[in-house]
C-alpha cells in the first residue's frame, strides 16, 4: 500500500490544486446545447474551477453566466438578424409546399445558417485582443461543443486539451473523427430514421448515405478547414479538427441509442440535463394539481419553436380540446381562437420538473435529444412532432421502443394528434415501455453529470488522454482498411500461381512433350557428311 | 421528481431484494484466473447473494471458498495427472529445443490440456444430479470465465442471463462473438507480440493471423460445439455460446492496453486482482525493511510455475546475486547451489502486498496479466520472463511503454538478466514510466470491484442486458460487410452503363452512322419496275 503514497500525495495535491486553481476554458453553442452544457458548468463551478466562457455578444439563449468569467466577441450581425433568421427558418418547415422546393429552401437555410455561425467564428478568430487574453490565461483544458469546430480551431492555436461535449456532429463526422467503425448494415446514418433492424432496401440507402456522408460533411466543413488553415498559418483538414479531442462527451445512452462499436475515449452522458431538476412554483404546483385523476399533458416544441402559422396552431388546439387532461402548451404566438378550457398557453414552461411530476401523463414534444430524454427519465410517453436536424432520429428511437408516437406536423389532422394523445395515455404498454426504459437509463454506477465532470478534471490534471488515442489516426484509408496488405498478398499468390503453373507447363512439355526436333538436327548433321 | 417515485420504489425493493437474495451461479476456471474471480465474489457475497460456485473435485487452486456454496462435480482424472500434465508443459516451455520439435510439443500440450478441459466439461454435464440441482435452483444470473465454454453451455441449457469474467478468449472469438471491429492494422492479434504501431510486414503478419485465427478457433473448439449440440439436443455452434453473454467483465485496462474498438456491453476491469491486499506479515516486513536503502526485489513466475531446471535456475541465482538488493525468489525447486546471499527463497509470497511496499525496486515476473497489473497498480518496474499464453503480448505492453524489459528465458544469460535488472532499478525513466502508468490505470471514476459488482447485479435486475445486444448478431457475414449491398449497387450501375453505352450507340448510328443501304432498297424496288 505505502508504495503508492508518492503517486496517492501527487495525486491529493493534483486534485487540491484542481479543485482551487483548475482553469477551464469554455466555448459553447448557443440554443439548447447551451442548457445542457449548463449542468456540467455549474457543477465544475461549484467545485473551484475558474471557468471561462467564451461566447458571442449578440446571442439568444446564453444566461445564467454569474459563476463564470464571461468573455464576449462582437456578433457581426444583430440578435435580431439571428432571431429572425431561425423564426424563418420554422416556418418553412412548417408550411406546405412542393418537394423541390422544400428542399432548395432547406438547402438556403443550411447554407446561411452556416454562413452566420462561419461569419461569427471569423470574428472571433480577428478579434487580436480577445485571442491574446486566451493565449496569455494559462488554461488547463478546453469544453467546446464541435457542431461548428471554432472552439477546436482555438484550441489547437493554444495547444489545449479538449473536451468534446456533444449530441453529435452531422454527417457522422463525430465517428469518422474519433476512428469509430459505423458498419453501415446496422448502424443507421443520421437523417435516414432507420432503426439497427434495417430491410435490404434500407440497407441500400443507408450505405449510399454512408457513401455521401462522407463527400458532403467535408464539402460543407470546408470553410471551416480554410478558415482553420489561414489562422493558424499552415495547413489543417476539418478531420484534424476534430479528431483533437482527447474525451467525447456524448449525450446519449444505450437505453436509447442502438448499440454500435464505440471507442474507449467515448463517455456516455444522455441524461444529463434531467439533472437541472427544482420544486415546481406555487401556481404550477397548483395548476397541475387541479387537473385531478385525469392527469396533465405537457406541450413544447422547443426553444427554437415557440408560435406557429394559425391554421396549424388551430389543429393543434381542436386536438388538445378532445382529451380529458389538462394541458400545459408552451406557445408565444397569438393564441388560437378555438383554444379548449382544458389548454393552458404559457410563455415558458419548467419541462423537466412538470414532467417529473405524478400527474404528467403524456409529453408533446419536437423530439430534440434534450425533452427525448427527459420523457425517458420521468417515464413519462411522448407524441413526437419531429422538425428538423437529429428530431426524426430521435423520434424513431422512442418510437421503436413502443414509448412514443411519432406524426408529421406537416401533414397531421386534428383526429391524427387526439389519437396519437389517446393511445400513448391508455395503451399500458406505451407506460410500460418508456418505464422500461427509464429503469434501464436510469440504472448506472455513476450519475452523467459526477461522469462528465470527473472526466474533464482527467484531462486537466493529465493535459489530455493521449493514451486512449488509436493509432488508427496515423494510417491512411489503404493502410486502415488493409488494402496495401491485401494488394500485396494477391500479387504474391497470383506471382506464385504463374511462377507454379508456368513450372508445371514447363515440367510437363519436358516430361511428356514432343522432344524439340531430332529429325532436323539429324539432317544438319546429316548434311556435312 | 415525484414521478420518479413508483421506478425508485420498485428500484429499492429490487436492490434489497438483491441484497437479500440474489442467487448467482458461477463457473470459474482452475489456476490464476480463479484468483481474481474471488474479487469480485467476496465483495458479491459481501452484499447477501448467494454464490454457488460450480467446480471439479479434482483441481488445483480452488480455495477459500467458506462463503459459497460448493458444488462438485467428479474430474475424470485425479490432481496427479493435472499436476504433472502442467509440469511437463512448463519443463518444455523451459527446454531448448529445435523449432520443429517445440511446434510439435506445443501442439500435443495444446490438444492434450484441450482434450483434459473437454473430459472435465463433459463429465459435468453427464452429471445428472447436480444439473437437475442446477435446474431447481432458481439463479438470477451466472458469472463464469468463457475461455473454455462449459459454462455457457449450462447457462444456455438453464436460459441463464450470463456475465463473461475474463481476460480473453484465444484467437480473438471474444472479440468476434462480441461483434466488436478489429481492423488488423492496428489492433495487433494476441500471440504476434505486435503493438499497434505496425511496420508493412507486421500488417501482413498480422493480416494473415486473423484469418488463420477465424478458422483455428472454430477448429479447436469444435469439440464442444460437439458437446453443446449433444447436450441441448439442438444444433448450437461455438460462437452462439461465446456471443449468449449480456456483460464481458473484461480485465483490461487501455492504460495499458492499445486503445482499439468496443462494444457498449464491454466493461473494462483491469487490475481488480490489486483489491486483493492485506499488511505484510511481520517476517516479510521485517525482512524487507533488513534490505536498507537498496531496497528488494519481487521474483515469481506465477501459480503455475513454481521450479525450473537446475541449469535454468543456476543462471538466475547467479544473475541475482549481481544486484545489490535483496531478492524475495518464490521457488519450491531445489535450491541451486550458486544461490547468492541477497537471494530468499519462499514458497509462496503476497505478491501484490510486497510490491506495494515503498522499498520495491523491481519485478522479475513472467508478465501474467495479474502479475502486470500488479506492477502497474504499485508503480514498480518489471523484468519479464514470459513463458506462453497471453504472456508475450502482456510483456510487449509494458515494455513499449518504457516500463519493463523483456527477456527471453530459453536464451538469456545471467549477465542479459542482471543487466536487466539493473536497467529497470538504476535508469529513472523505468520508474518515471511506470508512475505515469499507474497514475492513468488508478485515475478512474469507479473501483474495477465496484464496477463488476454494479454490472452483475445490473443484469440479475433485468435480467440481462437485452438492450446492449448489437444487431449486428442478426446479420451474416456478407450483410454484415455490405457485400449484398455493393453487389446490387454495382449490377446496377453495371447495367445502366450497358443500357446507357447501347442507347448512345443506337443513338450514334442513328444520327451519324450510314443509312441502311438505300441502294438495295432501289433495286429491290426497281426490280418489280
Amino acid at each position: 500500500m505505502a508504495v503508492c503514497a508518492p503517486i496517492r500525495i501527487l495525486f491529493f495535491l493534483v486534485s487540491i490544486k484542481l479543485a482551487c486553481g483548475g482553469k477551464l476554458l469554455v466555448f459553447p453553442q448557443d440554443g439548447s446545447h447551451w442548457l445542457s452544457m449548463q449542468s456540467l458548468l455549474e457543477k465544475l463551478s461549484a467545485r473551484g474551477h475558474q471557468i471561462v466562457v467564451v461566447i458571442p455578444d449578440e446571442n439568444m439563449l446564453f444566461n445564467d453566466l454569474d459563476n463564470y468569467t464571461v468573455k464576449e466577441f462582437s456578433q457581426p450581425y444583430t440578435q435580431d438578424v439571428l432571431e429572425s433568421h431561425f423564426k424563418e427558418g420554422t416556418k418553412h418547415m412548417l408550411t406546405n409546399m412542393p418537394i423541390l422546393q422544400k428542399i432548395t429552401k432547406l438547402y438556403k437555410q443550411v447554407t446561411s445558417t452556416s454562413a452566420l455561425l462561419l461569419a461569427s467564428c471569423e470574428s472571433f478568430l480577428k478579434n487580436d485582443s480577445l485571442i491574446r487574453y486566451l493565449e496569455q490565461s494559462k488554461f488547463d483544458a478546453m469544453v467546446t461543443d464541435p457542431i461548428f469546430p471554432c472552439g477546436d480551431i482555438a484550441a489547437e492555436h493554444l495547444s489545449l486539451p479538449t473536451l468534446h461535449f456533444m449530441r453529435g456532429v452531422p454527417f457522422g463526422m463525430d465517428q469518422e473523427a474519433a476512428q469509430s467503425p459505423s458498419p453501415p448494415s446496422y448502424v443507421p446514418r443520421f437523417f435516414t430514421q432507420h432503426t439497427d433492424h434495417m430491410s435490404f432496401s434500407q440497407r441500400v440507402k443507408n450505405f449510399i448515405v454512408r457513401i455521401a456522408d462522407y463527400f458532403i460533411g467535408r464539402l460543407l466543413y470546408r470553410p471551416y478547414a480554410k478558415l482553420a488553415s489561414d489562422f493558424l498559418k499552415r495547413d489543417i483538414s476539418v478531420m484534424d479538427l476534430f479528431s483533437r479531442a482527447s474525451i467525447l462527451l456524448i449525450r446519449n445512452d444505450f437505453a436509447l441509442d442502438f448499440p454500435r462499436p464505440v471507442m474507449p475515449n467515448m463517455v456516455f452522458i444522455g441524461g444529463i440535463n434531467c439533472a437541472n431538476r427544482k420544486p415546481l412554483t406555487k401556481e404550477y404546483e397548483k395548476l397541475v394539481n387541479s387537473s385531478g385523476e385525469h392527469g396533465f399533458v405537457v406541450f413544447s416544441l422547443g426553444s427554437m419553436v415557440s408560435e406557429l402559422p394559425m391554421e396549424k396552431a388551430m389543429v393543434i388546439a381542436k386536438a388538445l380540446g378532445s382529451v380529458p387532461q389538462k394541458v400545459l402548451w408552451r406557445y408565444t404566438g397569438k393564441a388560437p381562437s378555438n383554444l379548449a378550457e382544458n389548454t393552458h398557453l404559457v410563455k415558458w414552461l419548467p419541462q423537466n420538473d412538470l414532467l417529473a411530476h405524478p400527474k404528467a401523463r403524456a409529453f408533446i414534444s419536437h423530439a430534440g435529444s434534450h425533452g427525448i430524454y427527459e420523457a425517458v427519465c420521468n417515464a413519462v410517453p411522448a407524441v413526437m412532432l419531429p422538425l428538423f436536424g437529429d428530431q426524426m432520429d430521435n423520434a424513431v428511437r422512442l418510437e421503436s421502443r413502443g414509448a412514443g408516437v411519432t406524426l408529421n406536423v406537416l401533414h397531421m389532422t386534428s383526429e391524427d394528434l387526439s389519437n396519437a394523445l389517446k393511445t400513448v395515455i391508455e395503451d399500458p404498454s406505451y407506460k410500460k415501455n418508456i418505464e422500461h426504459l427509464s429503469a434501464l437509463h436510469l440504472d448506472r454506477p455513476i450519475h452523467p453529470v459526477d461522469l462528465a465532470v470527473y472526466w474533464v478534471e482527467f484531462v486537466m490534471r493529465h493535459k489530455g488522454a493521449p493514451h486512449l488515442r488509436p493509432a488508427a489516426h496515423e494510417l491512411n484509408f489503404f493502410q486502415y482498411h488493409s488494402l496495401d496488405v491485401i494488394g500485396f498478398l494477391l500479387l504474391v499468390m497470383i506471382t506464385t500461381l504463374f511462377i507454379s503453373l508456368k513450372g508445371c507447363y514447363f515440367a510437363f512439355r519436358r516430361c511428356c512433350g514432343k522432344r524439340p526436333r531430332p529429325q532436323s538436327k539429324t539432317k544438319s548433321k546429316a548434311k556435312p557428311e
